[in-house]
């Protein structure tokens, strides 16, 4: 039997580029000979739909896009993810749902079990969850079609509780007795950097455990925060990944399921920095496309956080599409206005020069009757920080670029930013990096050749909105900052027992209590691009009011 | 039996608060003889927690709570909610709860069926369905202690979709066999101003359809969006209401269950405006005694909407708690000015005036070598709305007084707002409240004596960003407008559907357009007072990438 993997960039809700993608892969495969083409999850409308789901149009258009498909599978078959109908008179209205499709017309669906509801998976919102198993006969084989987090019934609970599983059910404890030749699992498994080894674990122990072939066919593409690697990959009954997909891009690959058993591809490790800048550029790319974008702008500091922003929108964008206004106050280093104007250079994008100087001095007038004689303090920066958001805003709205927000995980965890100010911008780029992985992002980029000045990199890092203001002054070494923070965060590690990890008590009180009192500011801020285990964002949800 | 029905005013995490009014309202009760004391659902902690419940500290600060508040049942039993760990292999690691408690300890751990993940819900993110029923034993009764949603099994689904029932299982069928001799069901069911009729009816077919008297706890008071409105109740067994407690406030009340047969008490309706007015009020009142937040600031413009909100805050803070500033631009009529001075000195609050010009020319001749000759347009509109916002954050800054959003939920629909500008602020007050919703809470506030002044509420509404502005340039009538938002946000009917409604295509076309183009700005404001059944924000998730 011949299958085809469909590795496809589905835009949701967009029917006719979804459709026509899968229309087109369907046809390259007939004139291959091939006998099934798989799809990934919830292909036809895009993952993840959300709310779109609960609209009655909306399900409609999926159904014309899925009879559409089926009329194009003449002697072949294909497996397209996408919501169906619970046709029972109780339960929630959909299943996420694979269609098997043949002869022209949708010949059985097949509905998923587990669904996932943690992290930024909210299925239960949306779905009933299956409880009837069967296979496809097809050819003489037969198939058990699967959806992704069917196959992770074994993950452990990662969150200080212990537990053996997050599922009480098994849906291949159901489907193996009806004895598949192989399985089908269609995905929609969004990438963190730590995701892929995990996936190919799990995917491995399942395809040994039952002695059965694995077609595995995820989704690539960025759907705003969420960022889809692909990754999708052929294991043979060793549980051997026999074929491998591209990641970060459209893949398509045709294998013959009666040679994979000796197959088993090279597997070369790739560094997480590089995963990163790749999951970002395809993050960044995909906003500005499926958002109907051009052009971007920011603000150059001078500092390695908006050079690292400033380097992938180059990359995802092209340096025609990227333009950076420099707003240097009366607190910036010359130095920070060279190494940005250097930057802008080396990149061949427009750069303007705004000093902030006398907008902040007429800002001040005005306050004076109000703010007497009271110091300078978190006010006046704030206001200095507002001036530049309102600066770029303005050239965002006068020319439609998109301003590009600068923030790195780490001062978006413990608050060192301005809400409305450098907290601007439609998409957080750099969201869920923390500070120690922008450094070893710029090294990466300046790998060849340097794009970003040296100088950027190695000063300390600074907001500049006072004399001689370091980051250092009310901030420990970023070091040890981002091991606190990925304990708590990433690991909601309780704090007793991150400070008998070693660190000293006072300062991981003091981070703590930052992390906590500034979801406010996280509350308002523009999607982040998700590239690790626990983002901000709607995967990570703290009341505000809350006491800690 | 005497059973004491306690609605409390819980706070997310504050232990010690929580515990506090749990164990005081034990210790009256039993002062009273009360043979039973019911309390709401996850009373130990604050409902909703949400990630909180991911946390090993916070449950265990929940069980040691539980166990200090056990210590005082003697001679008095309690029900508690409260999370409790899934003992079993499998599965979520938590249970939602309700403990029953006598004699010093928990006797025993009911656990919820029915778990909304839906809306402003996603109770499955979280806990494992309860798939056991028992009925607990305590002199002489049984009791079938249930658990919120539990009892909402018969519930409708809304959303176009025909459907019986949005569950499977209903807990009442397991629990009733057992014979109980009544019902406790302790509840955090939220605010919404058609919701209390539901939640009658729903609690009176329970109660009569099984033939059994019914104890109804429920929550009162605000965490962030959500407002608990209490409206604890007794019915029954024919399911007439005995007792009705207080909405909007704390309450306790002793009934005596062999005495309630023959009671009803008398319903009086109350005009949903005035709801939404008392639900304000205590929504802002908590957010700021809930966060340790003293001071409010919002701009006025003389317009209704900073109107309508400096009122809220002045009946929620005290009028030495408000201070607000005056910003007009050069397209500010004169009478803008006087109406809002007028309504400060109505109110006897604090307010300042602070022109924006000068600032806005420092803006424009900041610009001048980037904007060259480009005609005045929305970027021009927006510095000014920002430096407005600037201005607010800045006084919010230097004072610490905390900037009240003004924007109503229709303006919020088609985006008619400037992010980064007057969109800015920590509580959304109006956010859920539609345009002619405002003017009729206007008229509301204005019913003993003329508070806001008249002209602010009769006079076109204006943004006055540019000479002779006015909503109605750009905008249907609000009338029309509000009813065609009612039907796409809160009913989720498709556009060719509200255009049989009878109103025009084009306009319906335009508004719906603008709602979906809009999301981006929704995405990054302020959290919403919830007084709906659809409130912009968590409980509406629209994929910013979408295309519709």
């Amino acid at each position: 039997m011949k299958i085809v993997l469909a590795q496809l960039n589905y835009h949701i809700g967009n029917f006719e580029l979804n459709t026509d993608k899968i229309i087109t892969a369907i046809e390259k495969a007939k004139t291959e000979k091939a006998d099934l083409v798989v799809f990934s999850e919830l292909a036809i409308c895009g993952y993840p739909p959300k709310d779109l789901l609960e609209r009655k149009d909306f399900i409609e258009k999926t159904q014309a896009a899925m009879n559409q498909v089926a009329t194009h599978c003449i002697d072949i078959a294909a497996v397209v993810g996408g919501p169906s109908i619970n046709p029972h008179a109780k339960g929630k209205n959909l299943y996420n749902s694979a269609f098997f499709i043949s002869e022209g017309k949708i010949q059985s669906i097949h509905n998923k079990t587990l669904l996932p509801t943690y992290d930024i998976f909210d299925e239960y919102r949306y779905f009933e969850p299956n409880t009837e198993y069967s296979l496809v006969e097809y050819k003489g084989k037969k198939i058990a079609i699967t959806i992704c987090e069917d196959l992770w019934e074994q993950q452990p609970v990662d969150n200080n509780f212990a537990k053996e599983a997050l599922y009480t059910i098994s849906p291949m404890e159901q489907l193996n007795p009806l004895k598949p030749d192989f399985v089908v699992n269609i995905a929609a498994s969004p990438f963190s950097h730590n995701q892929r080894h995990i996936r190919t674990e799990i995917l491995h122990a399942v395809s040994k455990r039952y002695q059965l072939p694995l077609i595995y066919v995820n989704q690539i593409g960025a759907n705003t925060e969420l960022i889809f690697d692909g990754d999708s990959m052929v294991l043979n009954s060793k549980g051997d990944v026999a074929c491998r997909l591209n990641y970060f891009e459209e893949d398509y690959a045709l294998i013959n399921l009666d040679e994979i058993e000796n197959l088993k591809v090279e597997e070369k490790e790739i560094d997480y920095i590089e995963k990163i800048h790749d999951a970002l550029v395809l993050g960044l790319k995909d906003y500005f496309q499926k958002m109907g974008f051009k052009k971007a702008t920011l603000g150059l500091s001078g500092g390695i956080d908006s050079a690292v922003t400033v380097v992938l929108a180059e990359r995802a964008l092209g340096k025609e599409n990227v333009r950076v206004l420099l707003m240097p106050s009366e607190f910036s280093s010359d130095h920070s206005v060279k190494d940005a104007i250097d930057l802008a250079n080396n990149l061949g994008i427009q750069y303007e020069i705004v000093p902030i100087q006398d907008i902040f001095k007429s800002f001040e007038a005005s306050l004076a009757p109000i703010f007497g004689d009271l110091p300078f303090n978190v006010a006046e920066e704030n206001i200095q920080a507002r001036i530049r958001g309102t600066l770029m805003m303005g050239l965002s709205n006068k020319f439609g670029h998109i301003l590009l927000n600068t923030s790195n995980k780490s001062e978006s965890a413990v608050g060192y930013g301005t809400l409305y100010g450098d907290m601007n911008g439609g998409l957080a780029v750099l969201g869920d990096v923390y500070k120690t992985d922008v450094f070893k992002l710029a090294y990466y980029m300046n790998k060849d050749k340097e794009v970003i000045p040296l100088n950027s990199i190695v000063k300390p890092p600074s907001a500049e909105l006072r004399p001689d203001q370091k980051d250092s002054d009310s901030l420990p070494d970023y070091d040890i900052l981002d091991k606190i923070l990925f304990l708590y965060i990433e690991k909601n590690m309780p704090v007793n027992e991150i400070i008998e990890q070693g660190f000293a008590k006072e300062v991981v009180d003091k981070i703590i209590r930052l992390v906590n009192m500034n979801e406010y500011k996280r509350f308002q801020t523009a999607p982040v691009l998700r590239v690790s285990s626990k983002a901000f964002g709607y995967g990570r949800k703290i009341p505000l009011v809350a006491k800690h």
